[in-house]
């Protein structure tokens, strides 16, 4: 059973809260077949935390769980924050089998994306 | 002469800065006829402040700059920082047209390219 967990910075904001589980939603209706559930989780600021999705996954019977982080350049929390709680995630579960994807901004095609925008 | 400013959050790693400045060169080889230049500003952490890159381009002599915010979701800084950093540049530069333009997540292909990404 495999779960898709789209990581995003999180928000005081109810407004960017709520984008994100639109963002889920526009997943969860097009990847049926792909993942057995598709759920957020964030990294600071907003329930539940990456920690609290993981571990609830991991109930849920998920054997693999794969983590999207919705973010847009190799800062911290890329570089240092993310790979960390993914290690104590790996460690904690290893039964598990949890893989962390590359983050959206590295995709080729957000350039291309951002280039039609500030043309249009 | 019109400028275009790429809005980013700014890092304290030097490899976050450098992908804005990619993005920055990305738009610039592409888009010569649509700007006379294109370049970047950041909220915080990194220079130049957006204060400070819209003053530059007024200095250069930009008729018309479009900011063009490189954020994911309506959080704090979409919805009450950047507004409030371009209404002072308004106020400022009374004989200069400075659009906001809509933040880069907001954009409905961002969506689509997330759920590829999650199938990929």
């Amino acid at each position: 059973m495999h779960h898709l967990l789209l990581i995003a910075h999180g928000s005081r904001r109810q407004e960017s809260t709520d984008e994100i589980h639109s963002l889920v939603e526009h997943i969860r209706e097009r990847a049926d077949n792909r993942y057995a559930t598709v759920e957020c989780a964030f990294l600071e600021l907003t329930e539940p935390s990456i920690d609290t999705a993981i571990a609830r996954s991991v109930e849920d019977g998920a054997t693999r769980i794969t983590l999207l982080p919705y973010f847009l350049t190799d800062g911290n929390h890329v570089a240092n924050d993310i790979p960390a709680i993914y290690q104590c995630a790996v460690d904690r579960f290893p039964d598990t089998q949890i893989e962390l994807r590359p983050y959206f901004g590295s995709a080729p095609a957000v350039a291309d994306l951002l280039l039609e925008l500030s043309l249009s």
